[in-house]
């Protein structure tokens, strides 16, 4: 199987799914950013009180997903129908895990939009820790999950 | 040393950079795609042919890292003079690796801008070739150098 | 009945509207700008002649409610089918009414829409008149009426 | 004095500030909603624990007023160096006082800033207490002070 | 036949489509730049080789035409269901033609979004050649061909 | 002289110019629109009462210059510090001219944004009128003058 983005001359275009019927699509996307024990403290008090890391990095991941189409070249606007951004705290490891989940009732998946909101929201965190630690790592960005359209349910576990 | 994001109730803002000097700042940040061997050649035949995806990556990068403020709620608008992005293939891992530099004259730093063009960056190919292979991962993606601003030159390496 | 926009947590979402069906919406949303009487004046003469201030505000208004998913977080993307602004000038209180209607066949209603748009033209409404102007007050922004979707419709009389 | 956004035909501009020195500028603009006893409840205690209305409100203040010049047509676009978005509440009232703080250094002031950002501000927590309250207004929307520029500070008392 | 986009009272607005049924639409613009020798020497060379400028137009254009409804007033958003952007090189006049394809499933057709993806394909083909040649022209930018909707195929043969 | 947008390599990017001058630079950008008669006359005489499509195209036009940078892959951000749009109207043509004046004091140019301001400005007159005729043609867009920068004044009589 080769490229659907590029052309019998190697140019790029949109995929066209205007034939492809509309259903319900989802996708579940995850990522990680590790932290020193000083930003990870701060972050875990602040979803208890105040400064909350976390609440600031949910609205700008969720805002980040609706964005998709305006920052990946080749992706469709979806008028999305559900996003949601979910926080996990590792104590082991100093690192925040995050999940984002998006459906659509579209012609094509949201992938890119569970993958984008993940990113946007561990960048917000990222920004607004970064003057307490400069050595910050965002990893393990991939799809967890996703399903409807013609590959029905992939699931990855890693 | 505490959050600069929030004051003293816990409430977020925007970090006031009024009265700081403009001086040059720059940032390099870099992130990894690990994809299958058959995205890989594809990726790697493209680049000296015809379905350029790092083409197409490079200029949604560079796009990316202009949007910055819009995607990251207390980042300042920064009229960067220059970002350019660089991709090396890894033939061994099947990794692909990105570096973002970003230059401005201005009152604050452009590690934002560097790291979400990387990260735009690296989504874009993700996309690109998403037909091929579902499990791909980003990961790796930090702040390699920065210079200028008051906590002048800062280097990680991993 | 509680919030809708957060979880059982307390974490803020994007509705799920997935399931919800497709039918037709509308909203109009009023709002009022008090100026003073040289303003007034100035907008007045300008509606019929020259320095056509409500002509830009209404170019801005409808721009304004097609970015409402834009600028409010939780917000659906919803490609509504109509948006129309229209300004009353009331010259017992030098004041400038403005009403914006819009519409859209969705799984989602067009409040937010409407009350974008308006607030979006009164604000360019004050921006042109600022020069003559630095009092001027918005206010009475408020649902009018609505239809369509599970609430089916309402009409706010004040 | 006449307007300063239109020419001698008529026909709107953006005004000429090539010219014009830079200077630090501050603007505060304030609002306020009114809403129901129930959605003051809930929002008071969202604050303190779960439901942070107010939260996701100040975040998108933030952003709002970092989009104003692509929402109002004739405003330049200006590097705001400070942002932030303040919430009182008045139980006597049922009503929600929000101001925004712009700064920056340029050759134009931030009034528009700051008013978009309160209105984003209000808009954010109509739209997540909407399921509950159909009839909030927003009102009350004026900018109380500004320093800079030529011309200076000015305070309005209302 | 009068304009569609305005009122009895002369006001604009964003026509009302809520009524019309969703069909497939297609359109089809094109566009020329007129260049000098120097500057079609160096694009030409360039699709084979090194500085792939019309492959970074190519990306411009598609992201151009995603952006229709955020430049043209009274556009409506559209989600697009596919995009191309195609361009062919004529040695006799020194002119690179451009031709832009859009369709979608909707209410309204798509010629906007097809000549809005050329026009911003040759801005960036100007973009990027302008520090060779500053006498550039961008020229017969209309509708070659449309289809779908009340007024069904329309061909301009020029 | 080669490219300026893409290196050793043949690799895009933004060009640094970090270390340029501010200095005044302004230019000015022209293009036509042809029209039926039956356009033309409906635009003319809605320039003097009702139906004002050069009115929103002016707004169109402001606003789309503003946006240069999110469209134009290689552009830089620039905070403009004056646009103007003006129309002449050609009754032997049935031609409608535009002309886009941009100024700023900044690191490079404001070619693009006058250029892309009169593009703006002639889409939006073509979709006000794509209901009468289906068969304008927008041309002769170009560079009519620039002044500033290390090219001085560049002046283009055609």
């Amino acid at each position: 199987m080769g490229f659907t983005h590029f052309d019998e001359n190697g140019k790029a275009f949109m995929v066209d799914v205007t034939n492809k019927k509309e259903t319900v699509r989802t996708a579940e996307a995850v990522g990680t950013i590790k932290v020193s024990k000083e930003v990870y403290e701060a972050v875990k008090s602040g979803t208890v009180g105040k400064g909350d890391v976390l609440g600031v990095a949910t609205t700008a991941g969720i805002m980040g997903a609706k964005h998709t189409s305006d920052l990946i070249p080749m992706c469709h606007i979806l008028p999305i129908t559900n996003c949601s951004i979910q926080f996990e705290l590792d104590p082991e490891e100093y690192a925040i895990h995050c999940t984002c989940t998006v459906k659509v009732t579209g012609k094509t998946g949201v992938e890119m939009e569970a993958l984008t909101g993940v990113s946007t929201a561990l960048l917000t965190v990222y920004d607004m820790c970064k003057a307490i630690d400069k050595s910050m790592e965002i990893s393990g960005i991939y799809l967890r999950r996703k399903t409807g359209g013609k590959s029905g349910e992939i699931i990855n576990m890693k």
